[in-house]
């Protein structure tokens, strides 16, 4: 196995040398540290994390970049990685990049400059700018509750199969006055395959004028009021509404509740991710799991293995998603039924 | 002013040797390390964050320790403090503790090796090792939401007082039958003091028996649930529950629901924090807002003070509290006349 001493050699400079160029210190001529970077390529010297850490008795930690940590959808992705990473002897520090592609670029800079030895990249879509930036770490990467069409691994679920089966159980259980309250169309990871999941289930339903039910929302609370505002003054007679997420779902609830529209008596509601808070409503929530736990889970598990090279990660991994019924859908086939007999 | 020059003249080394003690680089003798740490101290010398950020090609950076990121509060919490940090030209970096000592002492070590400007403590109580550990980082401290009995900055609301108001609107409202859901009887922080606000209420208004009125919970949702039950067990005829958190909070009002009482009609409820989701329970809850985003600003502006060395902060800083005034709670005063004119 090739150590620090044989790229010290080849390299003809000292050991402290080659960990200056590892540590990216400022501290080196740019001569040496090519001849040292190139020393390490000939010999495929591998400094693994542990060995680094020890070398450099430096910590061994992650990073992971999120959109916004007051959304409860990362207090549980979160929670997975960090518990997986503890279990592993690792530490987590996480930015928060306001899905602004400038502080995004700010905080890799800053992951690459602490020196942290791998980073999961959370939710947002990979531009080309990301991409490049992320490749600049020269650690690996894995995206989690996203996916890319480079070939950092990716661990989500199906979006548009999950969103297909919560408005295909809604027309099961007897709704064909339904729309939805989507997320962004400029967004091709929650938005544009969970609203092609609501279409393809109408679709084959044989419901009509689809454009026409589907409104769209920023994933917030306020959104999903408004939204339901106007998804119901398009369609009075609307009696299902599925968002695009739980917080656009209470909204939804919240609206009603203010209307004195009774859910789900007169208005049924499905959301999308089962975070915390889907429980915490009157009535608790119907919606689509998302495993959030087990995404940031897998996603750590699957960097570490990439970190210290037990195990090659590659390509889409989905996880599978689950509907969680609870208190807000009711079955209207019976009502049809009576309204037929009459 | 003495530059990093005069330091390495002084105690007769390179400027590069300075740098690396400054930068706690392993690659330092010890005894090369004292001449260097000694000179800082005869000369004054203070390397401030920009010199240090130019001078090692750092970016600004500093680490917030939380608790808990998957709670709402700290959400908040933490907007406040990374908008000041941005605005200013600084990074952010959270490392979640989860309560526990161990990792709270790791995550100091990884801000003390990733080297980080300044560190935000938030919310725990600081142990004496918490103390020792923080003190060994060589930045600035800034305590929020939490405070101590040593000399780092503090800001936060006052928590006894909040909930003497808290219970005391309870009581101008006509409820003489009350009880509270409190916080850990070992939390000196939102424990302790609000229990005290509550006795204080209390016994101002000359009610008895406060000791049975008061459970423990843990802040969160489901031990709401449950504290509210063993409370209406031994008071069924409480007319209105003060929670030391929204969540528990929430918890109340989700165990009426289930059970058929009705809120605020027949039970009413205050929350305690006013986070996010205390707009979205059904009724919206009536809380003590705590300003949440201005704690975070309030930190942040605090530590970057006294990392730039603009300003100099000490001891406690009270933010004002808020009663906020929702649909949780109902006046019994009227009800009380009319039964007495019976």
């Amino acid at each position: 196995m090739t150590t620090i001493h044989d790229v010290a050699k080849r390299a003809n400079v000292s050991i402290s040398t080659v960990s200056r160029v590892l540590n990216n210190s400022p501290l080196v001529t740019a001569e040496k540290r090519e001849r040292v970077l190139e020393a390490i390529r000939e010999l495929g010297y591998q400094p693994n994390a542990l060995a680094r850490g020890l070398i450099h008795r430096r910590t061994q930690t992650i990073g992971v970049l999120i959109p916004d940590v007051s959304n409860f959808f990362f207090a549980e992705v979160f929670r997975g990685m960090e518990d997986v990473a503890h279990a592993r002897g690792w530490n987590v520090m996480i930015c928060n990049t306001d899905g602004d592609p400038r502080r995004m670029l700010k905080y890799i800079e800053v992951l690459r400059e602490k020196r942290v030895d791998g980073v999961i990249f959370t939710s947002e879509p990979v531009s080309e700018d990301y991409y490049r930036a992320l490749l600049k770490l020269e650690v690996p990467v894995v995206l989690a509750a996203t996916t890319s069409g480079y070939d950092f691994p990716s661990i989500k679920v199906n979006d548009e199969q999950a969103s297909f089966e919560a408005a295909n159980y809604l027309i099961e259980q007897g709704h064909r006055n339904l729309g939805m309250i989507a997320g962004s169309s400029h967004d091709p990871i929650a938005g544009v395959p969970r609203v092609a999941g609501f279409r393809r289930a109408l679709q084959e339903a044989g419901i009509a004028d689809i454009d026409r039910r589907i409104v769209h929302g920023d994933y917030r609370f306020e959104s999903g009021k408004q939204a339901t505002e106007e998804l119901l003054g398009r369609f009075p007679e609307m009696t299902a509404i599925f968002a695009a997420s739980d917080e656009m779902a209470l909204g939804i609830i919240s609206y009603a509740y203010e209307r004195g529209i009774r859910v789900p008596e007169e208005l049924s509601v499905v959301g999308f991710d089962n975070v915390k808070i889907a429980q915490m409503s009157n009535p608790p929530l119907t919606t689509v799991a998302q495993p959030l736990y087990q995404i940031g889970e897998k996603a750590a598990d699957c960097l570490l293995d990439m970190i210290t090279k037990t195990v090659e990660h590659k390509g889409l991994h989905y996880l599978k998603h689950q509907l969680i019924v609870r208190g807000t859908v009711k079955e209207i086939k019976q009502l049809t039924d009576e309204r037929t007999l009459k």
